[in-house]
């Protein structure tokens, strides 16, 4: 006997259906596009893309758009403290750089992305593309993102 | 005729489930605690705070724990950026003040607290409790709590 319903009785409870909802979704489908700057720009003018951007993650490429490096407002505020003129400071001195920086790709989970997050204990990471010459930047996915994703899934508004 | 299983058939799909389950999370289940500064503080100290907590919200309080300000990464990395002796600066003169500063308490639903989040374009939320004089501060609310609790929700480790 099955309800006279528009769907199956599933015997699935509302948690293990939230789960695999939740399990599906990709970083695609939550992603921001990447604020990147080349290395020899100066620490100064990375803060300031920082502040005109409104980011907290710039992402380090080469003509190529090749992941070089990642700077956090973390890393950044450690350098302005330092009594240096980050004017004459390249961003490639304090950047995180490769093979140390955490990736993902478009289609990562995002439940991977964000537990990255926490692990590695960052506020982003860049969504990568593998080329023959390294990782190209293509996205950047945030604990914003990740914080947008837990509204949607109250308002229920993911498709 | 309902199925024999350990739970009733709700006519609701897992969807609706899902919202009123997320729907429930309240902030106190999430908050982490707060790191206060007092205002007389310098900016050059609250950073130092900043970085040995490992978090990316100070709030500034009084000597009852009452709120006075507000300090993210992003006004003291702009403080930081001025050619000013940061040594010299009080965090008073730099920090976003009441009542300019959003809020929540304990009780209010995560997802408003995360809706806040997103609309004000900050990474956490002093958490407070109403007393006569004013509001004491009594835990924080960021991001990373948001993102933890979309990897809890993922993993339905929930209760």
């Amino acid at each position: 006997a099955r309800p006279r319903v528009g769907y199956f009785f599933t015997g699935k409870t509302g948690s293990e259906l939230l789960t695999e909802k939740l399990k599906k979704f990709k970083v695609q489908e939550y992603q921001s596009i990447p604020i990147v700057v080349e290395e020899d720009v100066s620490v100064y003018d990375a803060i300031c893309t920082m502040f005109l951007e409104d980011v907290g993650t710039l992402f380090v490429v080469d003509n190529k758009s090749l992941l070089l490096g990642v700077l956090s407002r973390k890393d950044l505020l450690r350098a302005s403290i330092g009594n240096q003129d980050l004017n004459s400071i390249p961003v490639h001195i304090i950047m995180t750089r490769m093979p140390n920086i955490t990736v993902c790709r478009k289609d990562d989970l995002l439940l991977d992305a964000a537990q990255k997050l926490i692990d590695k204990q960052i506020d982003g990471l860049p969504i990568v593309k593998d080329v023959d010459e390294g990782l190209e930047v293509t996205g950047r996915i945030t604990k914003t993102n990740m914080t947008k994703a837990l509204v949607e899934l109250g308002r229920d508004e993911h498709l």
